[in-house]
């Protein structure tokens, strides 16, 4: 038995975790719920799982989920909420799937609590992949990526040496704005944004997928994950999203990881890692798929991607702030105040605003997210 | 420092690894090398890599080879020949690269005195494929397939378990006549039929693609390779041969392997497994190749394949039967005494006509071998 807590529970990566949990009742135990605000879903989640901690967004949320949930469940809200879920249960397995730089604090606490990880929070490696990276190295803490793309890397390395590999290649299916000029993004609405062709995902990330800024968070993520420099991270477009990523070794040897796109492939992976059961996902057919596409990625019609790489090798809080603007420029564009391509304009400027600070501490890390989140909002 | 034999040293694969061996000097010795017919290759190869023992066709071939290589190199031919230089050199790892079913003994032999084993001979194991991995389990010998394909399925399951294997699934790229009806068939000659689209290869192997044979071999070798049921053993038409094998786990995620078409990565895998080193091949770049093709396999239009599952289901000497008497009706073909879609029909009879022996012995493989081959001539 493998007990499991999860932040972000009610979101897409975490109804599909406990998908996946509730396939195999014999082998999991949910033993932490961390959800936001949508209380009818997660109080039917705590009645099937059974959690001993559960949190929520505020101090009236917990009041009022008190009165929906099994009694003897304890409730907690806000930040500490989230830490009591992440490293304050008798969880072997902490699944992060909090959206944005909120994931922060939580998963070092259940690093440092010695609990094994699943990440699909890729905002935390982003935001300070150095300190995540060494506290799970310090404390013998596996960090098993959930991210289709690098669940494949991660995959693709298996049983090999990481001093054979030449580069790692992530794919990316384009977005929902695949097949516009520049030009033609000029007045696309939240709604077109909104539809990715293949995957069914959040709102942030579906945005974050249209702007590419999606892969350059991933790329970023990839670059700690696998201790991987920027000019060995290749991004290559493939529209439809069945080569999930890829490894190039020194002898030209490439390994792919394939598969029709269910998120709960790599979820599953990283709760039985290195065991495979079986998925209730549809296995692929590629004669069916009859055709697979590729082509080269083009950094000038996906600024973000660029800034990505870009702010990866300037290193220390460029990579926080970058992220931190790309949440609030997401969030602005959601709500109407800005257009599309000026989610791109806003990360610029918070860019070139912004004085670099090396090597930066957890406090100096919080204090470039809110002073990037400020300027990004003016 | 690795010493190598090679069986089969002047033929494509033999010719391929002395490539690979001789971009690495400092990590391989010849010690051995088979060769045929072709004096004055091989005499150039006993000069470049001054193996101890070499070994041609006959006692002629041998007495004038004497005079072009070395003093002191000894010289063996025949049978016993390829007995020296398999079993009977100080070689740690022996490539059996000869063509056809005379590869079974010398393959034996190296097994036997416990030497790894590079294995591009796949009529070694669709001949006799219960007595080689049950020889090679036995002695604590490793066969590490050389065939593209097998190489791919070998590298796909790297660090994962056999059981969480649900199939493996060969590509084929459908032979130079993939793209013709079986009516347009009838009338090919043996210059196209020699034209592979993809791999650079010798006229025998080339002639088993097109007529989807050598795919049947393939399917029976990874059978014994990877004791792999045939009902969990697929083949895919891929065009381009870009993806080479993959293997398809219980959670439906597919690992695959992937490079330009160049037979001197799997060679060299074999040699270095399990690292990798740098190959002078050229690395795949998917946005030049830009589209991969697949296609279902189809059984009526490639017959061959479909006798290659018949016999290996029907196990014991049909297998060895079916390779034997390929083997006479492609140098049939060949010397142009039987039509292309004759060689199917010969071996279609010789199959019919035979009475399995169940579990044979090496003596009793040798007999059927013979019976077939006698068979397939009348």
């Amino acid at each position: 038995m493998k007990r499991i807590s999860i932040l972000g529970s009610t979101g897409s990566i975490g109804t599909q975790t406990l998908d996946v949990i509730s396939h195999y009742p014999e082998q999991f135990i949910v033993d932490g719920l961390a959800g936001g605000h949508n209380l009818k879903l997660l109080s039917e989640q705590v009645g099937k799982f059974r959690p001993r901690k559960v949190s929520v967004a505020t101090k009236d949320l917990a009041d009022e989920l008190k009165t929906l949930v099994p009694a003897g469940t304890e409730i907690y809200y806000g930040d500490e909420g989230l830490l009591q879920v992440a490293a304050g249960t008798d969880a072997d397995f902490v699944v992060t799937a909090l959206v944005g730089s909120q994931g922060l604090r939580p998963t070092l606490a259940a690093i440092e609590a010695g609990k094994q990880i699943g990440l699909a929070n890729k905002e935390t490696l982003v935001s300070a992949g150095h300190l995540v990276t060494a506290a799970a190295q310090r404390r013998g803490v596996k960090l098993l990526p959930i991210d289709s793309e690098h669940s494949a890397i991660f995959q693709c390395l298996n049983g090999e040496s990481m001093k054979d590999v030449r580069k790692i290649t992530l794919t990316a299916s384009g977005g929902s704005f695949r097949d516009r000029t520049r030009e033609q993004l000029k007045d696309v609405t939240v709604e077109q944004a909104l539809q990715h062709p293949n995957w069914s995902m959040g709102a942030k990330i579906t945005i974050d997928s249209a702007t590419m800024m999606n892969k350059g968070l991933e790329v970023i993520e990839a670059h700690w994950l696998f201790e991987m420099p920027y000019d060995r991270i290749d991004v290559l477009i493939h529209p439809e999203s069945i080569i999930h990523s890829f490894v190039e070794y020194e002898d030209c040897s490439i390994i792919a990881q394939l598969g029709n796109p269910d998120m709960r492939v790599p979820i599953q992976y990283a709760l039985t890692y290195p065991k495979r059961m079986k998925t209730p996902t549809q296995p692929l057919k590629l004669a069916e798929v009859g055709k697979l596409h590729f082509r080269e990625m083009d950094y000038e019609r996906y600024p973000c991607l660029q800034m990505a790489f870009d702010s990866g090798r300037a290193g220390g809080t460029a990579t926080t702030v970058f992220n931190a603007a790309n949440e609030v420029a997401v969030d602005r564009f959601l709500k109407g105040e800005i257009s599309f391509l000026q989610i791109e304009d806003v990360i610029a400027n918070v860019l070139n605003k912004h004085q670099i600070v090396m090597n930066p501490d957890l406090e100096e890390i919080t204090a470039a997210d809110a002073w990037a989140r400020e300027a990004a909002r003016s």
